[in-house]
């Protein structure tokens, strides 16, 4: 068994839906202070999608000994600005105007850790390209924003509504939605957790 | 209201998903006669499946007057052999066999009718490649077939279990699932069918 150090519904939906089994552990770090560390040591997005998703799969590792661990995460960055999961609607309603006519990308990190060692990696760069929408589609968009809505950053979910805010999409759908599937099946069928 | 002109769960739920409310009134026609034309006349996959939907969708148009009607069809194009819905699980591996190792095609065709007339369309053509897996995983696969996997040609979803089976996919997530979604969206909005 495999233990996924997130939060994440949507990680463990597609993990699940894939056929991996894994269990929820979510490792509680202070991702504000992992963020500002690597703003100011001015390291680029990925970078520090990795060093929070290597801090999350580390943090629990003690508690699952020879257990493989998965940590992910995932950071918005738009021309330079990073952005967080909306606080509330007029925050969702601020971070679609900035996105709005704009290509941002989602640079995603995926890594298992096992006994206090990282022992792989990947990270994904998918690039999104929103479309000029009108006011008053994205007064529509905010008025019928769901609890998964909010609970992502840029507010959006292409699998859902939100996939009417975009224009054009490039990169693996999975990293998307938050963790790149298929090199993380790659390496756990290389590690015989999985059949070849 | 849109009408979606075919039988497909997943089309239907890909649409409703995306906030796009649709109807379905599937069409019967006769999709082996039109295979089997377009074989002699040497056509290409994507150009048999867009007879195949706009057949479809034509089919209905009379039955509703003034409304969009939305045609779809998708053809697994193999090396010059193209694959329909595997008839049993001894058809589904025959197929995964044949698939190991290989890129194949998704042909797929998406178009809109009015009273009788084809006014948009568009094809597109996700690449998927297998990996060259054990018999071992293939028989594990074989054995957990759903009633969902057995609808898809190839005997695969790439939202399921199906993923498994990859070690390569070129092109749109939606188109793979069988609707070229973003361009349908453009359109739709084009025709004041969704707020711009």
């Amino acid at each position: 068994m495999t233990v996924l150090a997130s939060l994440s519904r949507t990680r463990a939906a597609l993990l699940n839906q894939a056929g991996i089994k894994v269990t929820r552990d979510p490792a509680r770090i202070d991702e504000t202070e992992i963020k500002a560390f690597n703003r100011r040591k001015g390291s680029e997005a990925g970078v520090c999608a990795m060093a929070l998703a290597e801090a999350k799969a580390l943090t629990i590792t003690a508690r699952h000994p020879r257990t493989l661990v998965i940590g992910a995460d995932q950071i918005l960055n738009c021309n330079g600005t990073w952005l967080d999961k909306p606080r509330d609607r007029d925050d969702a309603r601020g971070q679609l105007r900035m996105l709005r006519g704009q290509t941002h990308e989602l640079a995603t990190a995926v890594c298992v850790a096992r006994d206090a060692n990282v022992i792989w990696h990947e990270i994904q760069r998918p690039r999104l390209t929103m479309r000029n929408f009108s006011d008053t589609f994205l007064d529509g968009y905010i008025e019928n924003l769901s609890r998964d809505d909010m609970a992502a950053v840029g507010a959006y979910r292409i699998e859902g509504r939100g996939i009417q805010l975009f224009e054009r999409i490039e990169g693996d759908y999975f990293a998307i939605l938050g963790l790149p599937l298929m090199p993380l099946l790659e390496f756990l069928r290389g590690q015989g957790e999985l059949s070849q």
